[in-house]
């Protein structure tokens, strides 16, 4: 889908029928399912008398519930959706070894017409997919801006180009598959975060040394390679490349590619560049290709980090349900947080 | 002495008179010497026949170097200066056991007269200490600009009363003993980094949900601490209560003592400053005493650690020797540095 | 509560009325229940359709189920009782989802008067609550008896005078809120064999240079800030400040604050004495402020390590109910455990 | 050079005249010299009074000593030889500061037909640069042949024509700059090591399910990438990419700019040579970009490792000169080593 | 059982009778049993009307199942069988608690006569032990050839005496209670590849200065330990000695002991042997009782190393289920797999 | 030697004729030699003409220095003495490279007669070997005394016999080779602090489950394998088994050896010694061979930790010779230590 249309899909005007989606979070035994959801996972089984039948996951913004279509429907219905995609799901919640399910009577996926025209009740991808809260043209607008205060000017046409012709993916994909900006948009976001971050600190402290054009290109593209390690955004998994090679390669694959079509005065520049991203997680056992080497390497590796974690902190608080002044315990970080004054 | 009087020791005008303070670095075999020093140690010694001497480490921004006051002199001189003082010493360069060292026929400690109206040639106590580059009024003037951006009042309150309260320290104290700022005024230019950093990126990224006052009031204070740490700043070493306790809980200490005297509508709000001082080094193996827990801590642990190793960074890259794109062996970082574009 | 009802309450004489609480642990599908239990947890929430309902956590010596109180009861139950009170509940057991829970037909807290008296049948709070197995007044009488061998004079009296200011506390408090010593008197129990370990061994190798009033003193205190971290003793919790500060810390106030009401002829003795509390993890990665550099801080450690594991040891093999000579499996220690000769 | 002749040159017929090259291991104060050495570093400096001096590390196969080429004759030396070039050198041994340093009177390259055609007394490059004891046309031989032994052939075809194109170098570089196969021919003498083990296991136990023709490529070019991170074998140091970028992605680039020209059949298969390239190291820590996730990868990780020891035993037990049983501390393995029987 | 025996149980000629045996991972709610199951747990309980009941853990190669036996049938049932028998069970499937679990009707050992004559339909070991894929036998005489070629003679004849006294053993155990070649044959199975890696990898590289015989001699015996740590090969658990001493101490007592009845030329060799057993580990903190200081030590270690994590890899690729080219998290190695070309 | 002449040398009265012995420590250029060492380290090397001389090290009780014997005396005298002997010296002190040596112009070994008789002015072992400062005789009755109170009996037989039979080491040799008390005596002071102190604390806590007669035994004998592990006591190394199987297999190696012996009515008994040997150090990665799993292994851990730091802190204490509060760095435990009130 293009970006535009992307945009209007997360960030549109209220929509003009009555919502009726049931959130996951509150089906209950016996309730009847009629609505849209995102399928996350499909699989084709047996039963141990060799009848076909459908194992889905469901999920809306608010959760995931396992689905299953019987017998006849399953041939039938096998070919009507894939994972990642939208469907419309009639159906009914049962349970099963003590946990919901859905038993499909019809799936299908919604057409392309459907999904712009509100023509389908209930259907608003925002409710089914989680998206940053960002607009993601304003933040596309400011990526470019950004982008366009790099000096020299070779650097900064890699990165508008480079940029450019990742346009769709750069304002769509997730930041990670979980953990921190997991969510449509959150890669710009997050890329944001960082770029503006550093831009700010390198023109406040011009005596730390920091290259500001190196600083902030290096910020704005240090998980470009993200588009590749992933796949599908709205349901992202980790592709074949992504699984083997990772996105700090991938990423500065794309750089490397990119800085051939370039002539660059100083030969040195593309590889700061790509050191940047293949350094950016910081040492060696989170995952970093080498240690940052240098002052701009080490600057994005610090604000990276910074923004995921206010990221998982900001997360976590939103999605506790606990009373008091913190939060229950959070696995990554390993800690409760306060919840804010 | 007054921190206007420190601002002109450090920043005065260019000298009346000729220099003639020789550093140490180009010191050699048979030369003589007639200038200032800094007293970094001195210790009385017998020899095996039972006479004293005095065995001293005289120091300028360049280094140090080994000094002895025989026989004779020795309980003249012993009680004419100590520890981090100025003196001024007359004496030879010779070599001993394969190093360089000096024989002193004279030293005594140099007036307060002296070290003010310029009468000692070739004193500058710049040439002898290690001091911050930038002016130490204009960074106080930034302090206390952003201190004055605080809120809620009660804490800008606090921040301002408790920096004044120190303010000689603040404008006079190294950051660290070595490591990192481990120079005169390096408290208030990291301290600075520090808060204008986080100021400015909270401000940025109002998402995030960093709460500004308390950041910045933490930034601002992270390392009040180490103005009792430390003992003694143009010759920093920690002091009884710095080797038992530590910046991190004195300076929690001297935030306890001060909030005592404010009326806090809400009661928390100190308790998250304490917790900012005592979770600064970010994790529990870093000497934090508590790991971060609130936004405000994490981005303070954040901007202290890329303002300490850009630091770093960039004090290796000045005093290294080596030729080439690449400093040598950095054993803090652990790595080598780019020297830059 | 005063102490000495408290230690009758653990350790009264056999109760006067048959018992007639079933453990928890003991609960089966479709049971009455008319009996007492400890509130762990309190939820007020509301169904779907807008009904609300009470979400509680019953516990007995031997665990923890979930309770309901239904529509209807809510708004009266609700203020009946709070977490951490001892209440009386009718009801029922039910399974729900494959798990057991309790239908709530009433609960009430129970009066001072009935916790006193007997009145109710087999209301016993040691069937209720964890408690230590030794007397709480004759380890009382042994901690201040210890404290009265500290010298010099002027610390024993900050010994005494702070554990008196403490002293209900420190006989009913837990020593952690699970772990080790996790019970009613843990505190004071874990204390005590710190402290009479450290003092024995400190008399019997006068050799080794422990300073047996330092020493004892800080053994006898080093967990004292668990009161302040501590919240409920009988469902102990953290509260604000034992989140964002802890014990170690906290207890160091306690000191601090004390010390100031003290002459002291060497101002070193109370900051030896607060070094030890911040230090008494004995690392910095189990959240020591600081490493030991005394030699009592470094005995305090080694002791206060030593009883906690064993007493790890002692609950574990006490709770399991593997055959053969060894325990399953304990995942903080990460080991079985011999079960003993 | 060729490899011809470099192989010639290592394994060269014994030298017909006289050998008077004297080991620098047994230089001593007085002793004149006239022979060759190996530049490891020049350096030109100025003394105090701005007279120009030449600093310059001279090497032969027992170690390195410091040697200077004073005043008037430092302008005309310092364009006669550059760091990595054999040198003839006229001087004496002088000892300055505890140390022993060569007082150059003469110094100049080595032309290409003195290098070749044995007319300097006392030339023999095996002298001065520590070299493989294997021949390197035959450890090329096996090289080849077990690259012809690569199935399927797209793979084959790879690594045939990389290695090829990479001929010399792989011949003559030292496998690191220093800990294992730190030597001329080391590179290859490593790799024949790992690959010849690698694929005699794979065929010896088909049912680990190795793939022969993956694990064995894998093996062959695991290291590929030292011979861009690397300069100047005889004297190696990291090059600008070595350092910002380092031989595993290097490698990778390698074998990604490779397989662009080939059809495969199968897409997947380069990029699990790819794969085995950045995770040989095999742990995160140390430093492979990736953790080892195919049969193959582990392998190579595994034999690349024993390799690598069992090099650093053998040559930290021939350079011991202990009695006994066991060798001195090694440094990087952390123990002592146990001779042989 | 003697091996011959043990041998055709594993690898006997197809079953000349239909197999009748239902997989457990097949069960399902409501399904009669009457089939031959391995028992894994028994345990004799109480119901809290005092009723004994056993409770057993069934076990075939595809998983474990619970069971009870009630009433009246447990004082029957409870002499009629131990855990790791093979055992005839005759009962039906139920829900409990929304897990499966057969309600036993009858159960009783399968005599010797029995497992040995096909007599019971259905009964095959194969199907409820897993067991190596390789010939037992086969495995045997490759391992005697192996210890053939040890030199010198005495540590020949240690090797050979050892595995003869512990035939038996060594072809039935497992290599491990889970982790790798955790099958019946396991140890034989792995003892193997390790011991015909490491004698062909060190007749390839003779400049590696591997010692043929010790290095093979010790990776034959490298596990021997096991036979005496374990206890029950078709359900192995850890012994008292298992548990507190472990198989590397174990089997280092094992060749300690033969030793002694060998007179030795070199005094040094039984004790290089015994070294390598207790360092096989590698690194301290995966329990090596000392760090290899031979170079065959540090042979076997990476070779056992090897063996372990392919069998690892192998086994998960099998037992997983998920599509795609990757396999679902592996929790010891904390990776994905991929699946294979 | 017997434990009765150890006592006395070590203990004995003041030496009737005036000591001439200089410490080593203050030898200085020039100086001539007339005196008693203990020789560390003898080698026979040879001049580039081939003239053979000795390297020797001497050391007494405040250090060590190096010395030469040249040319014609090195055959006379390389058989006159060993390492590990008293000697008697003359020659004189040179500067060589910066440092001083004794040139030798006699030397031989001392006679039994010699060291026994007092008749070589100034011999005095204590001089010349650190020594524990308390007195032998009185350890080991203490020793003895604690055994006796062992339970049970055929335990106690063990400990006894045991103890011993190696009376004479368990007496005399060092706890170990640096570290911590590092002197001859130091096993036994050691020993005794460990068990006196887990024998105290045993009896003082009955409730902590510890088994008196297992944690006194294992206590007392944690460290007996270092009379295998090491030789010559008075210079002491590692062993051939020390280097390749270390103390705590060795120490369990004495107890399996000496259990045979004995009829154990519950044949765990000796094993569960055996086990607090091999885990004493605690945690895999300080060698243990195994975790402690029982509460006497656990004790004895602690224990020894504790003995062993505080005498590390007390060694580094008194060697240290730093001004103030405070010593200087201590590099095994990473801190400076408190001095002491």
């Amino acid at each position: 889908m293009t970006s535009e249309r992307f945009s209007e899909r997360m960030h549109g005007d209220p929509l003009p029928y009555p919502l009726l989606h049931v959130p996951i979070s509150d089906f209950r035994d016996g309730q009847s399912v009629s609505q849209c959801f995102l399928v996350k996972h499909k699989t084709q089984r047996s039963t141990r008398t060799g009848d076909p039948y459908l194992e889905i996951t469901l999920a809306d913004r608010t959760g995931a519930v396992a689905a299953r279509a019987w017998a006849e429907a399953t041939h039938r219905f096998a070919s009507e959706f894939s994972e990642g995609e939208f469907v419309f799901v009639h159906g009914r919640v049962e349970t099963y070894r003590a946990r919901l399910q859905v038993i499909v009577d019809s799936i299908r996926r919604l057409s392309a017409h459907e999904k712009e025209s509100g023509q389908v009740t209930g259907f608003d991808p925002s409710l089914l997919v989680p998206t940053s809260e960002r607009d993601p043209e304003e933040m596309w607008t400011e990526f470019l801006s950004l982008a366009a205060t790099v000096e020299p000017a070779e650097l900064r046409e890699l990165v508008i180009s480079l940029s450019n012709a990742n346009k769709e993916q750069i304002i769509e994909y997730p930041a990670a598959v979980s953990k921190h900006h997991a969510y449509l948009g959150g890669l710009l976001e997050h890329s944001l975060e960082v770029a503006q971050g550093i831009s700010g600190f390198a023109r406040q402290n011009p005596a730390l040394g920091l290259h500001h054009g190196l600083a902030t290109a290096g910020a704005l593209l240090h998980d470009i390679g993200k588009v590749r390690e992933l796949e599908n955004p709205v349901a992202a998994t980790y592709g074949f490349e992504g699984q083997l090679i990772g996105h700090l390669l991938l990423g500065r694959d794309m750089i490397r590619d990119a800085a051939r079509d370039i002539t660059w005065p100083d030969e040195r520049v593309p590889k700061l560049l790509e050191h940047i991203l293949i350094s950016h997680h910081g040492e060696l056992e989170y995952a970093a290709a080498m240690v940052p080497k240098t002052a701009e390497a080490i600057a994005v590796y610090h604000f990276d980090n910074l923004s995921a974690k206010l990221n998982m902190v900001r997360t976590h608080i939103e999605s506790d349900v606990e009373d008091g002044d913190f939060t229950d315990w959070e696995r990554t970080l390993e800690r409760r947080f306060f919840r804010g004054l």
